[in-house]
């Protein structure tokens, strides 16, 4: 059995990947010391140049939550868009994510108080919420054009807890 | 004592000042059937004819829990851009909302569910969470150009539980 261990997500860790949304670092206070305004986290790229029609927008995903250990064979990616997951609640979450189809996986999981926003291009797993409800809100590409490649591993992966 | 009562928060009560944003209605199954996408739900705007440099980023506000009943007076606006609130929690929020300046303002209080995209222009209330952490993902205009207007009433208003 090929196995992964999950890691905890960090913005050093996930560098690769995309960027790690959370109230930590520097930011701004507003309406009057009331709100930290941590600024401009991800970033958002959709790809205008490729497909004319693409804008960026707002969904929201409810996703049926898996368990540890969880296993898969199935890889996407995006070309021509980034996409942000933003939780709606304050369960940890599961974000495989590859460096390329011939590279072992990694397996991260949030801390609570995080969403990601994968970078153009990057190899993922399918959202994958580990406690109901598995509602996001995702930033992501709106456009015509396809947008979705696929890659299934000839043997499947298991993300151990 | 100018008082304004809560109101639950509802698509249609809320369509003159913006969109909300949960998984109801129409949706498409993706991920072999384990997801719901519920596509496109936000008018997101960021006026890139009136500021050449505007574009769309993720922020990650973190604000101090207020508690009803509530007072204010201060209101505030957009001109460049939308500004979806994504709670990062299962709390319901206040949002304040007004047609105008004349106009007397609207409490809506959501489900712990939802969340909001604000129009372009629209007249708000500082961001109010009603518990602990006040965590939300912002999705607003990023640019140079001056970015707020704001408004004072004579008179606070108390928003009633």
């Amino acid at each position: 059995m090929q196995t992964i261990q999950t890691e905890p997500l960090t913005a050093a860790a996930f560098a690769p990947f995309g960027d790690v949304l959370e109230a930590n670092g520097e930011f701004r206070l507003i309406n009057d010391g009331m709100c930290q305004r941590h600024h401009d986290r991800a970033q958002l790229d959709f790809a205008a140049e490729v497909g004319p029609g693409n804008r960026p927008g707002i969904s929201i995903f409810n996703a049926v939550p898996r368990a540890l250990p969880y296993r898969f064979d199935l890889i996407e990616r995006h070309p021509e868009g980034s996409q942000a997951f933003l939780p709606m609640t304050e369960h940890p979450f599961l974000v495989i994510v590859a460096e390329d189809c011939a590279a072992k996986p990694r397996a991260f999981l949030t801390n609570g108080a995080q969403g990601i926003n994968l970078h153009r291009g990057t190899w993922h797993g399918v959202l994958t919420p580990l406690q109901a409800p598995g509602l996001f809100a995702v930033v992501d590409r709106i456009g015509a054009s396809p947008n979705l490649e696929e890659y299934r591993y000839t043997q499947p992966w298991t993300v151990l807890a």
